[in-house]
């Protein structure tokens, strides 16, 4: 007999020999049906593998991740078997499972696989699947694994770097691969499964190699979910913010001044600076300061914070200057610089706490093969702002700042998000800088903030910045994708590096603690993700242009003006379109931008001093016809339904 | 006789050997008694100096840069005589005029001169000045030179570099030094003289030379204006931004972010941000749209613009980054950037003009001894826009940004400023990019603009930037010393190097013309000259408090606090003085800080529900007891006085 003991810590004694598909049908019928994968202490195992020894055993079902990715790796080897069959002579090499799917990197030597080929792949997967061929694991000597494959240079090369003894095979129909495991029971639960996309990719990922064929597929327990899936991805193409982004003159890329370094065009620019005044406001309220500093810094600056040791040889190189031995380097981060300006003057704990904001440009260096978009850049203004406070007060300041965030994110219709609490990597804490004390103190600062304010969160080991840990907020958007938001750090050691101190009501000196905060995260991703997740309908108090003025012909140009003005009376921001073009026309332009509502006059409106007003992307429906006045007031309305005061 | 033409135009004939002293006397003996000093054929020459050839003769008076010049440096002689009589053994070294007054470099061996000691050496100066002695030139052979000055070794220096032949000293009195020339004609001009400090000076400016003692005079023909001159410099000392920024708490420099660079503290963000939304309205009202751009570009960018050949190696160097071949660099303007957003898609003349507006932060490298608050600095924020528009626009573009220029002055209190037309150095064409016919076109822009606009303007050769002419306004501030603000420039040479285009009514593609302009010139700079200008006492809009509420005693806290809320529903930037001090220290407070309205709230105020206003500056004379809606009428009726709303 063996003990296996199961997550929710309950031990059982099984028959040596036992598989984890024994297990799952000892718990329950159900369950057996639902298991795909399993780990046995922390290993990736197969539902077929026999336990020989005592052991801790994690089931996984479709809704795991190690689930999926079994399911995944599964369906390659069938697609695996597949292309072989279909496509004779080709070489296999590697084909493991990604976030979304999977792939397989082919040697097509001569012949090579279009689009119009997907179908039948797809539909001779799912024929072999329907086959229910059970995956088994089976070792190899390294000779004759090298035997097997002594035509294909690629399994050669990998097998060469294993150690005899350790090489396995997998088995499933008439097929079998060089494999180390993790598959699901059969391919009989594969019941969808589609070709995505075909792509160039370098054996190893090294440009010398040989380029093979990199296919990307995906594949799924129902077809529902994947029709599912494929909506969600056209939907996420239709949402794409660089695709949105152009189509609203929100901003651009230019070669000449360098990838991921964004240009912000007017629109784009007035809807950064609405964001920014919109927290400024609330920021305002919450005692919060601005302060202003320079993109750059002496070398030393970053020396004393810890950045340089920690990040200077993969960023931007420190900037030479005509005098010897100057160096500057552009600012990865503000809060170097928020210290310098703590650091201007004395202060005792009446002063305190001191918040600085800045929307501070930061200047970090990404591989071009990693930037996207205006989610990952190389330069970005985040929404910073750095508290300064005595000890006693962070645990109130820590709270504070989860209202402002949570205050951001409903003006700005994220209602699903989960508070991901970042702690040290327990087992690596020479990691990270600063004492076990203080980390202590600032985890559980967060730990106590979070559960207060009533948060649902997560706790992730080794998530922490290397300078303390932190509250992350990861958003749920529209699509269900998650994002990475806002966030909140505990940070008692760069106090520690400037000195920063203050005069305590003991007369003594002591250390502030720092509080790092950002609730959009940086303008760039904040927007980007805004952008994907209303498809470009913000908010009606955010939108570049919140009502435009069609008139029905050029006679009317002139009440059209008048209105223009009137709705700049009373704040909303208008648009003209007076062009001499057909009202229909005017409408489907007006959709295309997004405009929240098209104001439409023509005789009778100017007859009764009213306007006509038509909300978009209603087709029409519900058109009113009212004055500028009543217009105001429901513009109004509506915007304070999103965008209440911030309470402090 | 020889020909001699005047400034006028005018030619006359005098007998060979006469002099400039001569050329005055014979035009009128009110001029002679006020020549101080001339130049002939572009050379200074002394008012004695014999003419022999035909020429163009230039006579100075104490109002020509030339002859306060001349007047120094002829006190310079005589500072250096008296300096020989009371420190016997001292070595002279050089002793020219500067900007204001004139220094000499000595080397005093084991002596040292105090501060106790000047007024002996100025009276001593005065006395041999009231003696009337002539300055007079005398050619000496190199030999006899050095045979004088055999125990000076830096005046030896000084000849042994010299050809024999070109040696001249200057006899006045018992005294000679070796010089070039170019005095006054008499030390009895010299009738007031001040030593103003001592400072260490390294022979010929190298530190591996030996410290010479640097003795800083000035001199003056009226003792009035000696006076007057002190009296400016104190106050200069009392408005100097660096010593206000501190008090007012508006910003800070550090050690380890670097020289040049300023920290923006809260005061002084707000007062900056203040501005920044001062300018947005008027250029939003005037068509202007913000963009946002980084703070790099690759260097190719500034390959293309031409700025690398031109600045690049005098500039902070490139930042290079892990992958190989990436250069970028700090952006030294804006610019390029702004031309790669004009560059993003296609334009027709319909949509011209366009005019692109940032606040830029942007880098240039500057020396560390050239540093000076925030006047030259080496970070600073433009308040920059570029116009792109047709040739057919650029009259009445150019003129619409007077306007703009004007209106910022007016509100902000600057009245007394001439317009600097800056063209080419007609001599030094190569120094210019861009072809000589766009040249001509640009200047003439320019001239016509200013003409139809009446500034009152000065014309300046070879002060245009390299890539174009411009139109720089320089501000005279309280003190009557001249500053450098906004700068309107046009350029047609970006638009070729980015190959900016637009398609024209006639369906071709052609070049738009480009304006740069800055109304502020930079934030920086703006508000060191705003600071001097108004010592700190800025229009009253732009006060970081425009009140401060000072409760007599604890009893009207909440009194206080009401009327600060009631404030703030007026817009008026309030602050409260609660402190358990007395109301007198309350008040010197306030006065400190330039507040400039103090309310006072009692016993008599909180049961009239009114308040007591008492004035910066005016010791309580005139103070008023009204409620808070009267006094808000009254600020907003003196902020109605300066800042109007901009007119297009």
């Amino acid at each position: 007999m063996i003990k296996i003991s199961l997550p929710d810590g309950s031990v059982k004694e099984f028959e040596k020999n036992s598989t984890p598909m024994d297990v799952a049908r000892s718990i329950s019928e159900g369950l057996a049906r639902n298991v795909i994968s399993a780990s046995y202490n922390g290993t990736i195992v197969e539902t077929t593998t026999e336990l020989t020894t005592d052991g801790s055993l994690i089931l996984y079902t479709w809704n795991d991740k190690e689930g999926k990715k079994a399911f995944w790796h599964s369906t390659s080897h069938v697609m695996a078997q597949v292309l072989e069959e279909q496509y004779p002579g080709i070489k296999l090499t590697l084909g493991p499972a990604i976030d979304n799917g999977f792939y397989y990197d082919v040697d097509f030597g001569d012949t090579k696989i279009t689009e119009a080929e997907f179908k039948a792949i797809e539909d001779r997967v799912l024929e072999v699947s329907r086959e229910k061929h059970e995956f088994k694991m089976r070792s190899v000597s390294k000779a004759e694994a090298l035997e097997v494959y002594k035509n294909n240079e690629y399994k050669t090369e990998l097998i060469s770097n294993l150690e005899d003894g350790t090489i396995t095979f997998c088995d499933h129909a008439n097929f079998f691969d060089l494999c180390r495991g993790g598959h699901i029971p059969n391919t009989g639960l594969i019941k969808a499964m589609k070709i995505m996309s075909v792509a160039g990719a370098y054996w190893r990922g090294d440009e010398k190699n040989k380029q093979l064929t990199r296919v990307y597929g995906i594949s799924f327990p129902k077809q529902k979910e994947l029709t599912e899936y494929l909506e969600l991805l056209e939907e996420a193409k239709r949402r794409d913010h660089r695709k949105l982004g152009k189509e609203l003159d929100l901003f651009a890329f230019s070669q000449k001044v360098g990838q991921g370094l964004p240009l912000w065009l007017p629109k784009g620019a007035a809807l950064r600076d609405r964001l920014e005044q919109f927290l400024k406001k609330a920021q305002k309220k919450a005692g919060y300061e601005q302060v202003v500093t320079p993109h750059i810094g002496q070398k030393e600056l970053y020396v004393t914070s810890g950045h340089y040791a920690k990040y200077g040889a993969d960023s931007f190189q420190p900037i030479h200057t005509p005098a010897e031995g100057e160096e500057f380097l552009l600012k990865p981060m503000n809060c170097p610089h928020h210290c310098e300006i703590y650091n201007t003057r004395p202060w005792s704990y009446k002063d305190l706490p001191k918040r600085y904001a800045e929307f501070g440009t930061v200047y970090r260096y990404e591989q071009s093969g990693e930037l996207h978009g205006l989610t990952r850049v190389r330069g970005f203004t985040q929404d910073d702002a750095h508290i300064f406070c005595t000890p006693d007060q962070l645990d109130s300041e820590f709270k504070k700042v989860i209202d402002l965030v949570l205050y951001v994110f409903s003006s700005l219709g994220f209602e699903n998000f989960t508070a991901q609490i970042s702690l040290r990597d327990q087992e690596n804490r020479e990691k990270y800088i600063g004492s076990d004390e203080n980390w202590e103190k600032a985890e559980n600062a967060i730990i106590n903030a979070a559960r207060d304010k009533g948060l649902n969160t997560v706790v992730e080991y080794g998530e922490a910045a290397f300078y303390g840990p932190k509250l992350d907020f990861m958003v749920k958007d529209a699509l269900g994708r998650q994002w990475q938001l806002g966030t909140i750090q505990v940070d008692y050691n760069l106090p520690e590096r400037f000195e920063l101190n203050y005069k305590g009501a003991d007369n003594e000196m002591h250390r502030p603690v720092m509080i790092h905060r950002a609730p959009f995260g940086s303008m760039e991703r904040f927007i980007a993700i805004l952008l994907e997740h209303t498809a470009g309908n913000f908010p009606l108090w955010l939108m570049p242009e919140q009502a435009i003025i069609l008139s029905l012909s050029e006679k009317y140009e002139n009440y059209a003006e008048k209105v223009l003005t009137l709705l700049e009376n009373h704040e909303i921001r208008g648009l003209l379109d007076n062009r001499n073009e057909t009202i229909g026309k005017k409408i489907r332009d007006a959709e295309v931008k997004k405009i929240p509502f098209m104001i439409i006059v023509g005789d009778e409106e100017e007859k009764n001093g009213t306007i006509s007003v038509r909300r978009h992307g209603q087709e029409g429906k519900g058109n009113i016809t009212v004055t500028v006045e009543e217009f105001a007031k429901i513009v109004n309305e509506e915007i304070s339904k999103t965008l209440k005061p911030f309470v402090v």
